[in-house]
């Protein structure tokens, strides 16, 4: 063994454990998400962490600069992945794959400048599901965004949230017809994007000072960016004499026409605003593009808000004054497009048109954290029962592993103090700890008797089942079973009434007042499992 | 968009993509392990894909030219995790932890010379079981290997593998009291881990000849370390006069029948075998080591087998001649022991006692997958339903999307081909191609009527309910989860007589000729969703 050595105890810049409770909710939404995406019968992939260098080359733009390259150590040169989006065009073309509906939960590296509060990190994950393959215009399309709404109102933020939709043809063909130079319209439509940020008149200082658009253009283009709509916005379009004209504006306003249709039919077109003023930054987008975005931390209400100044908002702290507008806020929560050019840049043959999205779990796991602090909600508890010795001077070690095993074996999850002759208080603590409900109890004389006490952990005094009951332990399981389904069951309905008065301020008085009593709020430290 | 460019569309060498059935299958071994992880309290811990690389430094002796290094961008300098052992020591010290129960699920990387047919590949998942903390001797031990008899139990293993088990303190007795002079310990060790790949007379020989131990010292090891068995074999080391009074040997004998006893009270002692060969590689191990051996692919037993050379199973192809000695194959599927300096290394103060396991998740799925294929067990569908539009030339694209819509919202896996018009058979050929077990099929005649067909796919000619069943469109949903569970009962029926089958050749008469009638075999390729 080496001798001890003093390091930086530190994981590197811009990366974090996860632990604890942090780490049970983000498995939850991973669970939700991973839930969704199989329902459309999509396959995961996993692919390397890390890709040939040339693979990635080329596509990220003045971006390519924040990708983590391996050192040369002989052997061909690899980067960690930037995104999921081209490892999986890469994927598509390597198998000359004509169709694919696949999702990817991993992880993607970024060498940036880290903003841990703003959630920006250098490692973080990314959640992808894209449809690839030749089909009829707009169905794929209608599924990725049918599969927002789907996540979101899963995840309980029932229509607290906004999908701003646009389309490169139709932004395009309004900077052409107002007159914008073709070798200026990529530079125009990233001042457009930053219309969520700034209000009209910076963007248009960017246009006319910084990137010298003749000012008569701008204002052309300033009447069109700033509106959003439905299919009234689509008339508006069709109705302008000269905007009409512009044959990429007809072609996007006939994929628009039959996404809305399509989106109705699935029931999903509410969320929905088609915003001009939206453009997504990265190249690869040929058609549909869109992003998600919510007002904050909390899926509460607070209508006669009038301020709706974009904020950030802080742990549900201002939940009190925030904007009742959603598109406003902490910046979107997914995004993706159409990009019919990617594949075929690896296969450099056939193109394989796709479309996709990418859910940014780390944004929306700190509003997932947020509105469980605000409304007390904790993660369920991770173990079910912990085994205590109690009135034997022996410590009955060989009692309890054996219990233990027949706990185990019936899939119940048990924890017991590894120390032949366990202290009471140390006992209780450690199932404090991890709030586990119940103890399933030995002493000398069960053990003669051949029974175990089952208690109840954390009843107020006085409770009818506060000293727990005596129980054969051949008939241990199935009582533990019986107890485990029961405060499930009143759990779920605490839960549900909780929901329920959150959202519209109704009753709870199924609930039994032990079961409402919010336990505290969650640690933000790893939390040790037991303590010695 | 860049022009097209040539690349060569390979991953890294040593790494590869994962998708389809062999993804499949691979989420089935991390859910069987992650639900026993559960089950103990054990917590999810996630570690940076990459430590500073001063972390990582002196940690794996001349394993550490194996390290993936990244290239020095500005900053600070960084490698990739080589195991998630270190990792977790960092962890426990960096937060000052005193006691951690934690499982951790990842990709390792290790700069090795690929066998992607041996299945050592450079990046690759460990799952990893940890428990630190000071207690009472052997009792996270003992839990430890429980959890590695319910893994492989929960796989299907049936007693199909050994627990080689052997410690530290004993090992390095024996050899003291043998007369090996303190600096040739650890080569010695190392020539003896070799036991279970050669005879004796060739460690014999790299003792004595490479390493220059003498030859009487080395017949007396030869006596000790060919030897296993439970408690006979404690009572043989505890009966010879010398071995006995050696201090580190007294130790190792007190922690193996303390451990003993408390794995006969969680009824897991059946697979364990004490193994004096037993040496494992890594410097940090410090008390009880063990490694699990399995014969290979399938779980049948074929007694009366006399060939017991050590070899590969190769996809169930050899099951008729192989092995009925459970310890020679595949090397170890899992291994690990108590770490008690670890931590201590980081902290540079408090030791924190460590004792865990991991894995092999890659060997694992290559003996399931084999398995599976020998008993043409395949992957259950990822679709539930596909709806079809048939006798319409109207192709009835929203009436699918609101069918869609419906079932979506039901949790059922629904797809549809993404055609406004669909013919006939690109439908019935995409439904296969997933093994969709049902239909539902709407018309201009069922639209009018307000009702859809249920038909069950894959049905012999002549079968009652070969044409499908007409139903209301209000009852769909029910209508399908009804058929769903009833398919999934008979399927597990089929399941259940397959298993009783294979091990014992008993019967299996309540399964329809259907359901036995087993699909093709699970396909190599990335499978496509649909074609189009």
């Amino acid at each position: 063994m080496a001798p001890k050595t003093k390091f930086e105890l530190k994981t590197p810049k811009g990366t974090k454990d996860w632990f604890g409770n942090d780490m049970l909710i983000r498995e939850r939404i991973f669970t939700q998400l991973r839930t969704v995406f199989q329902k459309h019968g999509a396959l995961e992939l996993d692919t390397p962490t890390f890709e040939l260098t040339d693979i990635l080359g080329g596509k990220y733009g003045e971006d390519s600069k924040l990708i983590y390259e391996l050192k040369d150590q002989g052997g061909e040169l690899s980067s960690l992945r930037y995104d999921l989006t081209v490892p999986f065009a890469r994927f598509c073309a390597m198998n000359a794959l004509q169709n694919c509906k696949r999702y990817h939960i991993a992880k993607v590296f970024r060498r940036d400048q880290p903003a841990m509060s703003k959630g920006r990190m250098r490692e973080f994950y990314q959640c992808d599901i894209d449809i690839a393959g030749v089909y009829d215009p707009m169905i794929p399309d209608a599924e990725i965004l049918y599969i927002l709404t789907e996540v979101f109102e899963g995840l309980g933020w029932k229509g607290n949230y906004t999908i701003k939709l646009n389309h490169r043809k139709i932004l395009d063909g309004l900077f052409q017809s107002c007159g914008v130079p073709e070798d200026k319209i990529r530079p125009i439509s990233s001042a457009v994007d930053k219309l969520d940020k700034l209000p009209w008149a910076d963007v248009k200082k960017e246009m006319t000072e910084e990137k010298g658009l003749a000012e008569d253009v701008a204002d052309r283009i300033g009447e069109w960016v700033v509106l959003k709509g439905k299919h009234d916005l689509l008339e508006k379009l069709r109705a302008d004499p000269t905007i009409s004209q512009n044959k990429l504006i007809q072609e996007g306003l006939a994929d628009l026409q039959l996404l809305f249709e399509y989106l109705e039919a699935f029931g999903a077109f509410e969320r929905i605003s088609f915003d001009l003023s939206l453009a997504r930054g990265l190249d690869y987008y040929t058609g549909v593009i869109y992003e998600v975005v919510t007002e904050g931390s909390a899926p509460s209400t607070t209508p006669g808000s009038k301020d709706s100044k974009p904020k950030k908002s802080k742990g549900g702290k201002d939940d009190d004054d925030r904007s009742n507008d959603p598109s406003v806020g902490v910046g979107s929560v997914a995004a993706g497009g159409r990009y019919d050019g990617l594949v075929g840049m690896f296969s450099g043959k056939a193109q394989v048109p796709c479309v996709g999205v990418s859910f940014g779990v780390e944004r929306i796991f700190s509003i997932t954290k947020a509105r469980m602090a605000a409304e007390n909600e904790t993660a369920p508890s991770t173990v079910d029962v912990y085994i205590m010795a109690l009135g034997s001077k022996a410590g009955l070690i060989k009692e309890r592993l054996a219990i233990a095993a027949k706990l185990w074996e019936a899939g119940i999850k048990t924890e017991f103090l590894y120390k032949t002759k366990p202290k009471l208080p140390q006992q209780f603590k450690a199932a404090d700890a991890t709030q586990t409900p119940f103890a399933v109890i030995v002493g000398d004389e069960e053990v003669e008797k051949g029974v175990v006490k089952i208690k109840e952990l954390g009843l107020p005094d006085g409770h009818p089942q506060k000293d727990g009951e005596l129980v054969q332990l051949t008939a241990l399981v199935p009582e533990v079973q019986k107890r485990l389904a029961r405060k499930r069951e009143l759990d779920d309905i605490a839960r549900g009434a909780e929901g329920l008065k959150v959202v519209g301020g109704l009753r709870g008085e199924d609930v039994k007042p032990e079961e409402t009593s919010a336990p505290a709020a969650p640690a933000e430290e790893p939390k040790p499992t037991e303590s010695s």
